[in-house]
């Protein structure tokens, strides 16, 4: 079996930045504003190394160290932060900062600021609190229709498909005496969704590493799905069922941007094992890997 | 039969200033810089009365006055006005004018400007001349695909339709880094469009009386055509043909901007007359207008 793994598998370079940041941090008086990254395995590891997790800065106390997570923090939260004798790590992914500080500016040029995403992301929530009273998170097309305004500045949560910001761009593009369009994608996502399309076109079965919870996984997972029905998401080697693998000579792995190349690593031997088997069962051996 | 007048009918409020403004001028020694609106009758009686019409500023002279039409004229050409000894009036429609500001203005801030609409019309020349080198004018959607860039911004003619300004807006939305869309359509010529669909939809013949060079009154003619086949452009009354009001009941006459009143008024009497005719020769009298 040729086992094709993504140029843009294991983390982006907002996840790399992040990990770097808290590589070196006393552990024990360390606190993070919520989940680092959107990968389970890798938060559990800082709690077992003594990091704790709180959204309730009350509880936070002088001499600490904050980490804000890479998907950043509410404008209040930072706020707050920076009002307390703490050092703060300010992991927020910067293409996520760089958005903040958007639509905090649009806001004030008095813009409606429409966020198009998740309203239940951290990152989206965090963007909204930049962009004040006069704004709304938009997750579905018909909500478009409701939009009205003198002006209105639109902007998408960084890891949206390049389809959703054309199908919203497009809805959204006449809805104002004036309507300022911003695509806020992450390209480095965006190139890593074109490269999953692609190569899930070109091999027989995709497995799709990362997080449940994580919402450039799941994005990634729904695309290659579209364009292949041998698409599985797992969240570590273990999940990885025989099954799929089997009569199958073409497989594609890729990942989501919180995924740890260890547990890339893990996924790739897992189906040489399952090769190696089928090697020995039948008398011949054939793994190769682009990686 | 009964006759349906628009309540949009006749000139609009720019082409009203641009005629109010040149009311009290010696006719003798002021010069046009090209038709001061689009309504042939209009001109020639500027031109009978001695007014002269030029683009050509070198034949301009010192004690002159000198008139800007209703669409507005070149930056160049303003520029070379005021470099002169001479009485400027300027007619320029004043939604026209807000437009060439707002693309110089765009221009300045680095967009790369887009205008929608018609790349020989005299409106459409000026707001360009404004935008400068960094511009370009889009009349087919085929190419919206061309257009990129890091900013862009998007205007209209003012006499473009709702349903341009929506189609070129979506295709245009996603084109950039960051795309902004003005709504620059004049609403009064909007209303007018609107009215006009709406009665065409509800009678059985239509009249669209304007000039043939008058961009605005095809537009209307081609959208009220699309709803009523019955739909016909006349410049003056005795272009009325008898058969389009055979056996009708119920006409709606309309008319683009620069169509002045005396012209809509000879139309509705031409067919009041063709009416009475008919009346007699049947032995019934039934002319009802709502005008």
């Amino acid at each position: 079996m040729k086992i094709t793994a993504g140029k843009w598998i294991g983390f982006c370079s907002g996840v790399k930045r992040a990990m770097k940041l808290i590589e070196n941090l006393k552990m024990g008086k360390t606190i993070m504003l919520g989940p680092l990254i959107h990968n389970q395995r890798v938060v559990e590891n800082l709690e077992k190394k003594g990091m704790k997790i709180t959204r309730n800065i009350e509880e936070i106390r002088d001499g600490c160290t904050v980490v804000i997570p890479s998907h950043g923090c509410l404008r209040e939260e930072r706020e707050d932060l920076l009002n307390k004798k703490i050092n703060i790590v300010d992991a927020t992914c910067p293409i996520v900062r760089r958005l903040q500080k958007l639509t905090e500016k649009l806001a004030k040029e008095g813009y409606k600021v429409v966020i198009v995403g998740d309203k239940e992301h951290p990152e989206v929530k965090g963007v909204k609190s930049y962009a004040g009273e006069n704004s709304v998170v938009l997750s579905d097309l018909k909500e478009a229709e409701k939009i009205d305004g003198d002006k209105i500045a639109v902007v998408f949560q960084t890891t949206s498909s390049l389809d959703s910001f054309k199908v919203f761009s497009s809805a959204l593009a006449y809805r104002g005496k004036e309507v300022r369009i911003f695509n806020t994608l992450c390209k480095e996502t965006v190139e890593r969704q074109k490269e999953a399309v692609l190569l899930a076109k070109k091999n027989e079965c995709v497995i799709v590493i990362g997080g449940k919870n994580s919402a450039n996984t799941k994005r990634i997972f729904e695309l290659c799905s579209k364009v292949n029905k041998m698409t599985y998401h797992v969240e570590s080697a273990n999940e990885i069922d025989e099954k799929w693998l089997r009569g199958k000579n073409f497989l594609f792995i890729t990942s989501g941007t919180s995924t740890p190349d260890e547990v890339v690593n893990e996924v790739i031997e897992e189906v040489k094992k399952y090769e190696n088997e089928r090697g020995e069962k039948h008398g011949r051996k054939e793994v190769r890997s682009n990686n």
